[in-house]
């Protein structure tokens, strides 16, 4: 019998709860609004088998061999270029870090930046991916109320001032779990009052190209410069498993960040850098992600409408602008594992909203992603939920 | 001016100094050895384009899903299989976790194991990018003398009795930078007096594939099944810019893993998974394999009498059974920077071995790669080296 030493950190590793809900998720017949997929069938399959197949022709080999770690020069100029045209943001190429997708920065981040015990700020609820990616640094997450109207920014004052946090993190746009965009007050009001504290702002947009009215919102980045750190995805406007993503940040940050990421896998998949820079040259990035956009908006629609009319009283929810989720309130005294077991037996599957509260909570709150099934799925999904929950109110 | 404050592992984090030299072998006129890259002309583009086209024309949406942490089921099966009927290894796919080149198995097998101030052991010299790795998890590196009969064994037992070392780093086949071979006897004394002791043996097997004469060598791995791990990757026979890399190991160790791994950056590149499965499914790995091997052994032959030929009494080198490095011993008195600032000046890039040395040394020994160049290349730029060194003996 070997007995097997671990690391300290690994107690903090993520229980398998997620991974088991899934699991269940999956079986036939069930409808599930659990998981966290963009609807592949949107995906422009035609068009990068176009530029993959253009990179084998031209440059197949160069695009085969190792490469550096900061990325692929042209796709960072081009997320530079898109953030300058976009949002107003004077990004440039050396400005930005490509990592496998988003969930890499939280890693990243979390290496550069805690020490065991550190604290670290995040919304409550919070991004999973999140918690079990800085859990295994350490640190001590504290937790601000996060509503329609942003984080609660009493509660993120005090936190800024008495804890000092290494960093917050946030998702200012159609929030994970809660669908929830911060009004723009409250996004220059977040940057005065880290201004010059040496608290950063952690800004995740992986969903900032997914509003429904196609508007882009400023980022908190944008009112402080040196203060944030704003990470980006192609996962969900282009295609996820290529696991393309970016960060951008101040040059000092970088350089740890380009370090840590060297010792972590020496570069992100070349190949794929080289395959969707050849895609985005030929495509109009912007309508495609309308268009989705505007379906996943329909989507919401249908599962917010439904929910007004037939989940039973004292049922709330969020009004996601964007995004791919939002937020269900049970009946008080409801529990969502409840729903969720039930639900299982009838066919639908949901997300119970607990392991999104650090810290405990969110017993009576479930997640419901509406971006990967089509609307009779959720239309039949959504009133097996109402007769799981109508009988358990 | 703001303030960052970073985490105190970054403190460990590689100087820059590596970087620099790289980018000075890549100047123009210079003939460089300095790198650790496959030749890019060997990479099978027309097999890897055909499997392209058809993942992209007949499961191109599947491919560019998300996917799940432990990778591509059929990729894993082709993996264990290989195993059994290479090794004998009775490997299977569910044993083994895909990554993004074996160097994230070496941040990941860091971060499931080393606390602060824990024990790893290394070869000296040893692996720079595993060094850079563990490093940011603030072990003490302790190290073993490595010569052509594998790491010194009366060393390897005291380190093993005396420090408990959480594992020992090693790759047995080909060592980088040394190119030195572990005899067979040395991997089963190392197997017997780690077995049952708590130290695992963390074998990276990057070049067991390139061996000159095609015959594979049995890993330790095979002497200790739960004591071991063993990582691989297609960088070196297939296409590195693909990156992707696996690790074969012991269930307790492989959900550890598996944890980490999700939380770092939820799963491998899909795309390239799906990818490679379809080259390799139609192609003759082992054949492509002999080639490339071949190859590079003749390219070492022809570096190694260059060496015996022309550089000066009291030059040592290692002799490789296969891989794509080997390593010079300098005459007494002649520093391996001297040579290399000398060297990019007449044309000739080398790599000091003084990174390779964990706790210092090596100050009189270069490493040579001898993949990425062709014979002509060689016989200049060694012709080159050769004038260097003697200028400075």
């Amino acid at each position: 019998m070997t007995h097997y030493r671990f690391a300290d950190r690994m107690i903090h590793a993520p229980a398998s709860f997620i991974d088991e809900l899934f699991r269940v998720s999956g079986e036939p017949g069930v409808i599930s609004f659990a998981g966290g997929l963009p609807d592949a069938a949107l995906i422009d399959v035609e068009g990068i088998a176009r530029a993959v197949a253009a990179v084998m022709e031209e440059e197949g080999r160069c695009a085969l061999q190792y490469s550096t770690t900061d990325g692929y020069r042209p796709l960072r100029e081009y997320i530079a270029a898109r953030y300058r045209r976009r949002l107003g943001i004077p990004a440039e190429a050396d400005d930005i870090q490509i990592v496998n997708g988003s969930q890499q920065c939280l890693d990243l981040m979390a290496k550069i930046f805690l020490n065991p015990g550190d604290v670290v700020g995040m919304e409550r609820p919070g991004y999973l991916g999140a918690i079990e990616a800085f859990s295994l640094y350490e640190p001590e997450i504290c937790t601000v109320p996060l509503d329609e109207e942003g984080p609660d920014l009493q509660a993120f004052a005090a936190m800024v001032r008495d804890r000092a946090p290494k960093f917050f993190y946030g998702i200012p746009n159609s929030q994970n779990p809660s669908g929830i965009t911060y009004p723009e007050a409250a996004r220059r009001e977040i940057a005065r009052l880290l201004d010059g504290t040496g608290t950063l702002f952690y800004e995740d947009d992986a969903f900032g190209d997914l509003f429904f009215d196609g508007r882009p919102r400023e980022p908190v980045k944008k009112y402080l410069p040196e203060g944030a750190v704003l990470s980006g995805s192609f996962s969900k406007i282009v295609a996820p498993g290529m696991r393309i993503g970016w960060i951008l940040a101040p040059q000092p940050v970088l350089r740890q960040f380009n370090a840590a990421k060297q010792a972590a896998d020496l570069h992100s998949n070349f190949f794929c850098q080289v395959v969707l820079h050849r895609y985005l040259s030929g495509t109009d990035l912007d309508a495609h992600v309308r268009r989705v956009a505007g379906i996943y908006g329909e989507r919401c629609r249908t599962m917010c409408d439904i929910i007004d009319d037939l989940l039973p009283p004292g049922t709330a929810r969020t009004t996601p602008e964007g995004g791919m989720f939002l937020m269900v309130f049970l009946p008080p005294g409801v529990s969502s594992m409840d729903v969720f077991r039930e639900g299982v037996r009838q066919g639908v599957a949901v997300l119970p909203g607990v392991p999104f509260y650090a810290g405990g909570g969110g017993e009576e709150t479930i997640r419901l992603n509406f971006s990967n099934a089509d609307e009779t799925s959720i239309a039949e999904g959504m009133e097996r939920l109402a007769r799981v929950v109508r009988g358990l109110a």
